[in-house]
């Protein structure tokens, strides 16, 4: 079941929260704002539905409310930010505008960050170069989720990449997915209805196949996007490790079986091979390229092609990267946002146990 | 039938053929390097098997052997090359050094091309950047063979992504992978074989599954790398989207449907849109992020621990991307390079075209 709240009520929550466990205003402002725009979006997995995670991660004192968000290295071009334990919600939007402030003196920039957390959905942060008429480029690891080819073991995390361009009279290209056959917010979707996957999501403990969405609790893995060998899973493989590597070998975090998990009830690995969790920043000026209006004309004309494109038996049009995102939003502005009965009830015991109305 | 032939022996043969078509020495040697490290890393469909089909498009005026490859847009981290119509074996090159000399002062370069043609193996361009303690990339579009989710239309190449970062003492992580499920080198086996395709590579010319790897002949089209939408080929058709944007439309070469074919018998479409087919690069220095030997110490260890993970019975360890075109090379240096007799006869007839010995 669901139920659909208004937008401001939910960022009032996600405010009031944010204050109660010690964030300054500005920053419990963002990172209500980042964590809002993932519900908008319709990625459910990613916004609201975390709220309660992130508490228990500070908690945990696993999350530090008042970061000193650093610069620790640095050249023309590139950065790496020490996130100082602080909510990823709030250290990824720093980082990225210093990637966008290289770029306007460099042509582009460059950002890895360590000691961070969970940053919500990599589309907003990549999104905040397009104002600037930049390409803009957001990455990110997480919690060793994701067996690659051959592997039982759970090495790599769902590693979502997304990269944001400007158009002029169309909506901007923004594609944003997990590298990955299926983000794991559309598992636990499965989950709560008890249906079964497709095959090619996940695989057992032993590694073969199974369709059974609860599988990851027993031992078993997501699959990268491929599904299996034959069908080029050793190019997700690829992906999710570049992704790894970007954020979190370049920049000093921990990397593939060593990121901590996001859940506050089991521990982070004893070995630590960096700090925290790392993200990978990126902007590029289109003027650097070539003139922006002659770049905006012709993305406007890559867009109007494909979508014209002919389609399909049943489909009507072409999806362009973006373009399911932008009408949830639309949709949710206006409509408010749902929220699933089992989100609902932790919100209220989140907001009883924190002191905030609900 | 395969037949082998000693490295020198084809080494000669191209370096003969470039040089008669006009090339000078020096990049008649580049393209001879760069055509025949496909062969030997064992992507045969990118090496001499293609040798004809460049001379090809020289005879119909659509390569010109002595390019003056030129930047024509710069800022201190990027540039626009102007591939003047070259050989892509000649001008990618000089394209990834300019992004190696940018990152040398600016901790980054990225650089796009235009005017160009088709550039080899991805991998041999962005691992130039290795040698100098850099990550290198490297992307191109290609000749519409796929159709993005729900189209019938080819409207994409297999636009390949090359990522490739130094380790120490072990050797370079490098993912080098067309965005499609399969490579059409793959098809092209099958085709030579009369063997069927897995479901999920090629679609008919109405979109429908097939299993005929000659479907292309017949409108048919390759799939985004995924199979089907439930297991994410949406998510592939944004990686070649994105390859498309960033080698074409960043750059002002064709892009979409409106890249010219590789086959000299097919006309580029009367409305070009750019200018050739067009490429992007990327260099970045390790240390614009953190100390080389500490980046480097701490990717041995990544793949060091992913390559001893836990297997799926019947597979004694992962693959590290990288590793087969690694071993191929060592093992063709030392046999010499096997090619299909059907190669042979191709190449036989170009020699004896063009007067020289093979």
């Amino acid at each position: 079941m669901e139920i659909t709240y208004p937008v401001q009520q939910l960022k009032d929550l996600s405010l009031a929260i944010f204050k109660k466990i010690g964030c300054p205003g500005h920053e419990a402002e963002k990172a209500t704002e980042v964590l809002l725009s993932a519900d908008l979006r319709g990625i459910d997995s990613h916004g609201l539905a975390r709220l309660s995670g992130y508490v228990r991660l500070w908690e945990a004192q696993r999350i530090n409310s008042t970061p000193n968000v650093r610069i620790v290295h640095e050249s023309p071009s590139t950065a790496v930010v020490d996130g100082d334990r602080g909510l990823g919600l709030v250290v990824a939007p720093q980082a990225m505008q210093i990637a966008i402030d290289k770029a306007k003196t460099c042509g582009t920039g460059w950002v890895g960050v360590k000691n961070s957390n969970h940053f919500g959905i990599a589309g907003f942060h990549a999104m905040m170069a397009l104002q600037h008429d930049m390409i803009g480029m957001a990455m990110t690891n997480a919690s060793p989720l994701v067996a690659p080819t051959f592997s039982v073991e759970r090495l790599l995390g769902t590693n979502p990449i997304c990269v944001a361009i400007p158009a002029d009279k169309q909506p901007p290209f923004v594609a944003d997915f997990a590298t990955t056959t299926a983000a794991n917010g559309k598992l636990e979707i499965l989950q709560r209805k008890n249906k079964e996957a497709p095959e090619g999501w996940i695989q057992k403990k032993d590694g073969s196949v199974s369709t059974n969405p609860h599988e990851l609790k027993d031992g078993g893995a997501l699959i990268p996007l491929g599904s299996d060998r034959e069908h080029g899973s050793h190019k997700g493989f690829c992906l999710g490790a570049w992704v790894d590597i970007f954020s979190a070998v370049l920049s000093g975090a921990n990397y593939g079986p060593w990121v901590p998990p996001f859940v506050s009830f089991l521990a982070p690995p004893a070995d630590p091979v960096g700090e925290g969790i790392g993200h990978f920043f990126g902007a590029m000026r289109v003027d650097a390229f070539r003139p922006t209006h002659e770049f905006k004309s012709h993305m406007d004309n890559w867009i109007t092609r494909f979508r014209s494109a002919k389609t399909i038996e049943g489909q009507e049009k072409l999806i362009i990267p973006g373009d399911p995102e932008r009408e949830s939003e639309l949709e949710r502005l206006k409509n408010g946002i749902p929220l699933n009965d089992k989100v609902v009830d932790d919100l209220k015991d989140l907001a009883r146990k924190i002191g905030v109305a609900f």
